[in-house]
């Protein structure tokens, strides 16, 4: 029986659609990173087209085609990172959808990374948030924009509280008849208190057309080592002590953070073209506040080289 | 003890921030609409300032300040609207963060409608979500541009499964004899089967300067009036009856929902000009699947008329 | 038109259910306590009744009915308290619902309390969640329990890593050349460096027939006092300087947080009866790892009584 | 340089504590069931020992040297089933506390299945959530509980509001001439419209000792198949049509489902003692409502067969 096709018919209200699609799609994924151990995945995708105004509906099944058909070539001719995923299924669906001429692929997923404790050498997992996308647009011929980013979570401590606390030890030490050099010698080894608290950093990274993206798990080191320090799952006391100690020797605001990780990415990341579009945020969740702190970069790689030579 | 002002220092790195802020603040908020009851929403807010290169940290705290003094000034000069609360805050943050450009201000909050069933009459509360927001920038003088908006939702049915559906029944009436005539009274009549689904439907509208906003009330009777019906907390039998004959009698796809939004806020709102940005959007918890259906409009006004005219 | 009352016919399965009812119902629901401001709450409930095994299915409008009756009939007849609201509608229930043999009734709200900084004593608005609960049950007559809870953030500083960091300190104020006395001073003045974090403490107290049930407000108080420090949404820098302080002077282990609102329930409560049970729980949310620590006590207050006299 | 121990310390206020541990815990698992490819996961693990009065806190690292230890045997000795890992670590954690007499672990995880679709056989993945658990008890020898299960997605019709509509085409039906005879063989063969919606399905099994645990993909299959329908991510036009017509087929009320699922791990699960402890939910997002229907059956396996059994 031939079925009706509704949506391809004329709709009542002549109006094209910025977006139309799927989201919340669950996948298994597999991605076969040079020289690592692949890395199997279950991610949640959005994927979406848009509607030009003389079509009633999108074959929003052609959607989960695209998905199965790059995720089952890649069996073959596997994917090694996951923004690359995402661009071959965001070109496969401007070719399934022949009216669109956009396509826009997202996909998130839970990531396990391995590390090891810093005093006592031990292993362990960390799983951190990560994400990859691509825009494909339909002009003459097809280009395709595709990004890749990471949230992970550490530890900041306050600096503007810990200076509060630094100002009542050295009053307290010059009581006690200490003198300056050796308050100065005491400051320099014992971590002074503030208040600390998981912080979430997060960067992604959008380039066009042949640029190549960083690897992710650069991507997340850099994250990693722009709060006041790393966290880990399995900490004996030498570790934790360690932490703690690392944490207030290098108190961070939100802008701290941020500023350190733009920073970090100009200077580790040269390949980048001018216009790659770098998003680079922090949340503290304040230990002090049940409400959280949260600063944010957006810009161009080319303004962040200015910015960072004083231009 | 005058403390030492370490937000106000240089940063080591030299880069201005998009955003800097706090979120999930949550606050009680009373709103005295005209002509109706007042009432009282928990809210929770998201507020920002953007940061110059020179300048290490913003100071959080005097966000709260912002806010509790606008809040504090509504019981002698109440807000009749949540976006006017919100442009009233983002101004007060450019006053209090001296060194900014730019403040955004973001609040969402559940809001309780009063509805009555469609054939019994009886009165139920239904909860929908609220959103406003406004962004101040500072230039010649300070412009704010504000938004407001809501999700609500109702139930959708598919008209492409309800097609195939007629055909199976249609195919089974001539087998029994009926003649065309008497199927088509039978179709027009009796509600043929589908799946169907809650939906949520969103609309936001942003307006400059002295624009006039819609009021919210209307935006979400748009919102329930573009899905295939609206939806109850309380049913007897016989309303029941009447939502589901009228869902089914009113089958649509999300790309349906947008537009027909889309079509009613051009023609309710004329007061709106032609720079308003309009964002519509359609889920639906499609019950066929584990996965939603998407889609998204997001235009001027002046586009939207454009399009609605054959433009 | 009568209609066909499918609920009440035989099931084919004959079992009976422990629980049939309706989930995340949201009213507007006000509360009249006495010598305070009326407060008005959103909350949601959940409503069940059991069904015995010759009825196919329970009329879900009437759980519906019974809130609507209740609150309606709140404003001639206020209720005080929240738990009496469920106790309220759990025996409107098993009225309604003439098969059943249990009703339960739960409520959960966001709640807003007055506090003032400790300081600078500027006033703040702070968000915990409350709970209450009703379970009515009908042998020879009606009997119902019911309950009361609340969840409250605070913060922990943990006196492990303060106990290591305390080891550093003192060597080095011995190679500096202090005495015991002198380090004793110094440490009983300034706040030792450790881990600190958001906690979430939880207390709730069930209670059978007419015993009376405490305030929620006192039992907020407890949670508030049994972590390293209440905390507030709005600090002036002598506050944050405060608030760090005692957070460092008074560590708490999850295990310690459990305990001492266990002592303080005990202690402030004589009015309980033995049989009245106590669930007390504390999360921290660890800055040092992505996981959470966590510490429970489930007794009733004769066993907690018991216990704390040292049987 | 030996740390002080601060946790194995006697505490001030002298109370047991019935759950000390850690939650939120994620570790990757690795699952070699018999015949069937392996399978990895990202779980979620909560882990909980007992406290004795006499002890100020638990020692949380080892909770994650327990789970390291026998993720790192299962290379060598692998886990076929969830549960079996779960008693494996709540053995282990026993041992490594040896102050405790309980050891309680929870785990969760998305599970990846592949379904065909009922007409066009296509291949598709649906991912559903799964859990595990064991409870170890110290008296004479350590003697453990466990229990797995998971929570599927489906779909359900409602069987009242399709009374309702049955009402209606048969009246219109016999309006229009038509005799009892072909009324009857209409509805037979023609879908009937009503309101359908998602609904979720779970099924734990607890049990004691050496008792075998049924499998979880059997379990997985009893949910789907006591809804109304199953769902699937993908479906061509006619596997669509399908699906629609078995929903409507199979009208279902969460007691319903409810009542099906018991029916069937009665049936289907007779090495199961009769203190094995089945709990049985369902959940309907209704489409008509904002609010969600609930049914639950909480018994021991030997209370079920005495109920079916008419006992």
């Amino acid at each position: 029986m031939p079925l009706p096709d509704v949506q391809s018919s004329e709709p009542d209200i002549r109006i094209n659609l910025t977006r139309v699609g799927v989201t919340d799609v669950k996948k298994l994924v597999k991605v076969l990173r040079k020289d690592k151990r692949p890395i199997i995945l279950i991610s949640t995708f959005d994927i979406f087209v848009d509607l030009p105004k003389d079509r009633k509906g999108a074959n929003l099944s052609r959607n989960f085609e695209a998905i199965d058909e790059v995720l089952e070539e890649t069996t073959f001719e596997p994917v090694t990172e996951i923004e690359e995923l995402c661009s071959r299924i965001s070109e496969e669906l401007l070719k399934r959808h022949e009216y669109a001429s956009r396509a826009e692929v997202h996909m998130r997923s839970e990531y396990v990374i391995r590390r090891e404790t810093p005093v006592t050498k031990m292993k362990c997992q960390e799983v951190v948030d990560i994400f990859a996308s691509a825009i494909s647009t339909r002009e003459d011929g097809v280009t395709t924009r595709k990004s890749i980013g990471a949230e992970v979570v550490g530890m900041t401590a306050c600096p503007c509280a810990q200076g509060m606390m630094k100002e009542i030890a050295i009053k307290k030490l010059r009581e006690l008849g200490m003198n300056d050099k050796e308050i100065e010698e005491f400051i320099a080894c014992v971590p002074i208190a503030t208040h600390n608290q998981r912080g979430r950093g997060f960067i992604s990274i959008e380039v066009g057309g042949k640029d190549k993206i960083p690897s992710l798990d650069r991507i997340i080191e850099i994250i990693e080592d722009s709060m006041s320090t790393r966290i880990y799952e399995l900490l004996k006391r030498n570790d934790e002590a360690r932490v703690v100690m690392d944490a207030h020797r290098n108190p961070k605001f939100v802008e701290d953070c941020v500023r350190e990780m733009a920073r970090r990415v100009v200077e580790e990341f040269p390949q980048l073209s001018d216009d790659a579009v770098i998003t680079i945020k922090q949340v503290n969740e304040e230990s002090i506040h049940r409400h959280n702190a949260f600063a944010e970069k957006i810009a161009t790689m080319g303004e962040l080289r200015r910015e960072l030579n004083g231009g």
